[in-house]
């Protein structure tokens, strides 16, 4: 401002060397809404290999069938769809998932946020990066490790909402342990909405929950606008091997109804809820991701879905679960493929890690698995920051997760 | 062994609890020789944009040239092979250098080991894992940070005898410099052939020292052996922009002529010794590998040679270069790409980090590295392990090196 001759002279906007240290230092806090990709994705199987486990997923769904429990609604509309009802387990004809859902699940769809200019558009060739999800620890260097409390969980969200780099609030960014578990939701959908303006995940803990949920985003973006858009993306667990529980169910329904969009995803420690071959973990986990996603088209045809997976392994001598190896990358560039060939938006990612502290094991293994799930077209990037599998010891907060213990 | 029945019973070789506790106990040092890739390629560009960089490289080639300085002889054998002579500036007809690779290096090759369970079959499918070279610093942790010396080196080859996960012994896995530069190279080679039976790299810093190497060499193998099989693979680099030295030269021809093996490795940090781009860096890199790798094959025509490059980045406010960034990685898928489609081995990788110490943003940054060197095909992946850019602050030890300074 100081010297605006100079700012003629240029054709830029200037100020001279003050305004200009004043720029270069001033906080740098908005970044782009999510990331479209430019370069391909990267594939590990061919045609042959893919159609095998889409052929063998389908022919899983047919003879072995999946359980939809403790919801008679469900197992009503299953058998008017045409499925084979025996008890609480439903056996789907083969190709009936795969027509319900490229009928009227929606390819790419945008979750709109309380700032327009952090919508996010998810599908398609978008990467939209997202926090870590349900770790009820926390750990920072004054008070070391210890269980989160509502502070906590306000902090991580301010924190996701200042770095540029993350596109969305998440969700149970981490666990308040400090309320009461029927009302936790309210406090964590509200710390969201208030200390964030980036879109942001739903309660998923018992369908009342959900409709909390729901009914809190009707007060903030108007009921009009909520029954027309989509503001919540929600995170739904089979609870492997092919099982979907009354509360997952439950949830996925009330969401589905209001037009919200599920995550609908298998979370698959290979070796304890799937076979321990990378090929059958993909057949079991495209089988799971099928179902729960041509549930929700029943609930509402058109409802926005993304096919999800959190594919891990485990030590086959302890029963520990490891993150961050191998072997989850193969499955996990397949199973993205599989949700290219489908038609729906596919998360998975993110820094996964199997360290004990924020320590080299844990940046190598985090990298590793980022980096592979950048490649894979990974469009909702779940847990892309702020996780170590030290402090992720999930609980059974709902009955879709059972308790796993570190090494 | 105690207990014969167990092993009758169930067809294993047994012996008992104690036997396989010894079993379980005992080291294991013996990996298998080198990797054969079962997954495919990462390609970051399509036909169009490959043979556009190949059309840019052959147009730098024949209109900007390159230059071969203090050689006279290589100057001559360029004049007879058809190129333009203008000084030390030698301009290439378009398609010279392909054809003359392309006629004659071989798209594989074997470098034989002192133990033939260790040869390694270098080009194709197949990777194999090299330590870090040309570090002049070491560090642990009882003496910290310091200048190596030969003691260092003889651990370091020790160190890399020992984990099955490397395949080849490497060349100057750190510097000794407590031994004078003129004998430095007997010592160096020595250690490699006395302490590891893996295959080895030789010496490049005078044509002399290469001779040495290949006299060595004979002693061990035997002269016969060496006159007809490559036992040594060594390090040549460009020293870009679109210079070869005399030193370089020189110790190319030795190992040439003598048919051993040449990295033929343009080191460059884009900014400081070729265009920011990654497209211009490419199509730069491809133009100074090709005429090394041309002039191998003026040298002695079926020369092995592996089309090399070690490509970074570097910080525009300071100066410094910076390893382990996304930049270099699609310069990497790109120019692996390209000795794909000439027909030769390629090297790069590895580890590359910008950690000042061994922490997690050394960690994250050489697992970024070594993921997509590995999805590119690398051949020979050469500072697989073992290097930090603190300690790798090159000091002209050849004149194709520059003093680099960290940040």
């Amino acid at each position: 401002m100081a010297d605006r001759k100079h700012r003629g002279r240029t054709g830029r906007s200037g100020g001279g060397r003050a305004a200009k240290q004043a720029e270069r230092s001033a906080p740098v806090t908005k970044g782009v809404p999510y990331i479209t990709r430019k370069v391909p994705v990267y594939e590990v199987l061919d045609e042959e290999g893919l159609s095998l486990i889409e052929n063998n997923a389908e022919t899983i769904l047919q003879e072995i069938g999946v359980e939809f429990r403790g919801d008679a609604e469900a197992l009503q509309m299953w058998k008017t769809a045409g499925a084979d009802i025996d008890g609480e387990r439903v056996r789907i004809p083969k190709g009936l998932c795969k027509k319900l859902i490229q009928d009227s699940a929606p390819a790419e769809f945008t979750q709109h946020a309380r700032n327009p200019e952090r919508n996010v558009r998810i599908g398609g060739k978008n990467m939209v990066l997202v926090p870590a999800y349900g770790s009820p620890f926390v750990r920072d260097l004054e008070k070391g490790r210890r269980y989160a409390t509502l502070e906590d969980f306000q902090n991580f969200v301010k924190l996701a909402y200042s770095t540029p780099y993350l596109h969305h609030s998440g969700g149970t960014i981490c666990e308040p342990v400090d309320l009461p578990v029927n009302k936790r939701h309210f406090d964590m959908v509200y710390t969201h909405m208030r200390y964030s303006d980036k879109p942001f995940m739903g309660s998923v803990t018992a369908p009342e929950r959900a409709q909390d949920t729901v009914d809190m985003a009707k007060v903030l973006f108007g009921e009009e606008f909520v029954q027309n858009n989509t503001v919540i993306t929600s995170l739904i667990n089979a609870n492997s091997p092919l099982v979907w529980d009354a509360t997952m169910i439950g949830a996925l329904k009330v969401y589905a109804l209001n037009n919200q969009a599920c995550v609908v995803s298998p979370f698959c420690i290979a070796g304890a809820m799937s076979p321990v071959t990378v090929a059958a973990t993909a057949a079991q986990l495209y089988a799971e991701a099928l179902s729960g996603m041509a549930f929700a088209q029943l609930v509402r045809p058109g409802a926005p879905v993304i096919f999800g997976t959190f594919s891990s392994s485990m030590s086959m001598q302890s029963g520990a679960p490891t993150f961050g190896t191998p072997e989850p990358q193969l499955v996990l560039y397949i199973v993205a493929a599989l949700a290219r060939r489908l038609g729906v938006p596919f998360r998975s990612g993110g820094g996964l890690n199997s360290g004990k502290i924020a320590d080299a094991q844990a940046a190598y293994e985090a990298a590793n698995t980022l980096q592979h799930a950048m490649l894979a077209g990974v469009n909702f990037m779940l847990h892309t920051a702020g996780g170590l599998k030290e402090d992720c010891r999930w609980v059974t907060k709902n009955s879709s997760w059972t308790l796993i213990k570190p090494e």
